[in-house]
């Protein structure tokens, strides 16, 4: 086996929602509702809806076409991004270029669970710009390239029976998973432990879906000294990524959901191997708790459930029979800074032979495991023989992987009409929120 | 070599204060605002200081000679309690019955970081209790078996100059390290980062000791659900030092003191090859953010730091490469409900051999390394020849090992007259703060 001959499914990308996809999905009598890209006061864009800037920052979440010494958490604009970011056929030829038959794309704008619809006052008008979301994310962006998405949904966090009926719709229409929150209680929202949300995860069982919970969403559990650095919001947040398991593991969700199938998305899989064997010690030890794992140690209740994801995590490779083999799944995080875009194949294949990982392993790691997980059949639309590494980049020689400035960017997308802001979407806006 | 062949230092054991430490240490004139030990209304015992009862569960800390079906986090009482947990005599036959040559005690009445004397109301008095209970554990408890115990002393956390005061004092007796807090500003304190405590580390670092950050100390940084088990209490704190390296490492403190020794201790080892690998990815990633390491990898840096401490831990033996098999040191943590007591060498070593460990290496884990970080000779007064794991059961034939419930200590103890606490603090409590 070569390297060219890797199959890659990544189940963490990430897609910068472009600025006229409600036009397309909201009912005539919303639209004027519907959240808009304005561009601020500083030449940056911002979503703006129902009166309030959402706080993506474009900046940090679409750096994958600039050099390193302009990444920052700063601002940026539509046209300053590759368009590969917001554009289907420019994504689609990225994956191409980079060798991925197959991709998971989170919310950026919606954010990963829904927030910024769930913060948002109007109920009403933010449970009709989730479901474009969702319409939006399904019927165009995935559908446009059949075979080379796999459809993952967001629903309303404000009501669970609202959740359930949007899990049940989108299930209806292909959707594959449903993005939710790691630690709801840290977002003031009940949590996984109470029982609040087992009508949503029977809903997502029941229609044989993946619960992925996304690292960053339990950032707020976490208290950081006042001074801490940046690096920390980078370094951090899959370190958190045990505190969900824990949740899940020795709360009763498992015992009352046996099928449901979570993905920790971005998680890494090298704490693992740890965190098992503190929990099977645990369980062996501390026997006067009376922990309940339907006769089964955690760690195997553990690999029943879970899906442990990675971009680059050499240490957890080497531990892979540690945690399973069979549990393990690769991921891109196309267009954020941990991305390994444009060089994913070498990246992965570099490190998975430093690991000692044979040809079986590597199509376990890379694309069997996530198909079998999501239930998702990668060779419908595209032939197995296609949809290798080294078959997908003889489609991509024209596609131009030059890291260039944020000017140059915008240069470019201005010259060719790319990333353009709507004009009745000018106006000033006070900041982001 | 034989598994009788191996040396074992501890640096992670723990001493529940005997009821009548103060009153050998504390002035006359202070000896009624010590301290005492008080019979509360349900027969458990409890700490009583400045009017406040203290939250040390003695149940929970103290289990070494129970069943497992009587631990839980309930009160107890001194005489509830195997010997060896209060009576420094006791203590080293169990020791040796153990195999264990040397062992550095924490404390437990007067809190990992003091904290039973920094909450108190006059701190004045809190000063001295603080004083008397180093003195109690550097000139009684560890002097009365000259290189059986490695000297670990507490600091006043509520005035930084009295902290380097006392740093200084009991260096002068020999202590060869502080015990602090994993995340001071948990506690309501300045954080590491804030530069308020470099006066201390300083210190510590001038007298050649060693920072102990015990777990359990970032408890407070991170925010539960509401319905989180027992089982969270337990699992989640060794999962949390990493938070403590981290602000460490990419705050300014390692950077201003070079030669500075951390001691992580009961963090575990097996998240630290994930960890390493996520920091240096991090650092060659995110060039833009400028991190200072003084030329070298954040891994690096870490090797050069910290101590790496375990009870039990299969993963990270494996991946003991990946971490650095000259940082990683071994503990029993007697008499909690984690140590391995009395089978602690039958465990390490059966951990050992399952890693593939060499003899050499299992040396330098067992010893070797915590006897030059702590820079502590083992032999000083223990032969080489009579240090071993055999030499020194061989001298406790006749400890007996058996666990026994809660009430048949009580009646042999009673009987013996051991654990007593003294009538004139018998009265009533409120209950524990």
């Amino acid at each position: 086996m070569q390297q060219s001959d890797m199959i890659l499914i990544s189940i963490d990308d990430h897609s910068i929602e472009p600025p006229d996809m409600y036009k397309r999905h909201v009912p005539a009598k919303w639209l004027d509702q519907a959240p808009k890209v304005v561009r601020g006061s500083e030449g940056a864009d911002l979503w703006v809806f129902q009166g309030q800037a959402t706080a993506t920052p474009f900046g940090m979440a679409a750096t994958v076409g600039w050099p390193r010494e302009e990444w920052g958490f700063h601002p940026g604009s539509m046209s300053e991004m590759r368009p590969g970011c917001f554009d289907v056929h420019e994504r689609v030829r990225d994956m191409n270029v980079n060798g991925v038959l197959a991709s998971m794309c989170f919310p950026t704008m919606a954010g990963f669970n829904a927030r910024t619809f769930s913060e948002a006052a109007d109920k009403q008008i933010s449970y009709i710009m989730l479901q474009a979301y969702n319409d939006w994310h399904i019927d165009e962006w995935c559908a446009t390239y059949p075979g080379r998405f796999i459809p993952l949904g967001i629903v309303p966090m404000w009501d669970v029976d609202l959740a359930v009926a949007e899990v049940r719709r989108i299930a209806r229409k292909g959707c594959r998973a449903i993005s939710f929150l790691e630690a709801p209680h840290g977002q003031g929202w009940p949590s996984f432990l109470s029982g609040y949300w087992d009508p949503m995860l029977k809903a997502i069982v029941d229609e044989d879906m993946v619960l992925c919970l996304h690292i960053g969403g339990a950032w707020d559990i976490v208290q950081l000294a006042p001074e801490a650095p940046v690096d920390h919001s980078i370094v951090i947040p899959s370190q958190l990524t045990m505190l969900t398991a824990q949740d899940l593991l020795f709360g009763p969700t498992l015992r009352r959901f046996p099928k449901l199938r979570v993905a920790l998305s971005e998680g890494g899989i090298g704490w693992i191997p740890f965190y098992l064997d503190r929990i099977d010690r645990h369980f062996q030890n501390q026997t006067w708790i009376d922990g309940d794992f339907g006769g089964k140690l955690p760690s195997e209740v553990f690999r029943e459930h879970f899906l442990a994801c990675f971009i680059t995590d050499p240490a957890g490779l080497k531990m892979r029979h540690d945690i399973g083999v069979d549990v393990i799944a690769w991921e891109c995080d196309y267009p954020h800074t941990d991305t390994t875009w444009p060089e994913s194949p070498e990246f992965v294949w570099n490190e998975l032979q430093n690991a000692g990982v044979p040809d079986a392993e590597i199509h376990q790691i890379t694309w069997e495991n996530s198909a079998r997980f999501f239930n998702w059949d990668p060779f419908s639309h595209v032939p197995k023989e296609q949809a290798t590494v080294g078959a997908l980049r003889a489609q991509a020689a024209d596609v131009d992987v030059t890291r260039m400035s944020r000017a140059e960017w915008r240069r470019r997308n201005e010259a060719a009409g790319v990333g353009r802001v709507e004009a009745d979407g000018l106006q000033d806006v006070g900041g982001a929120r």
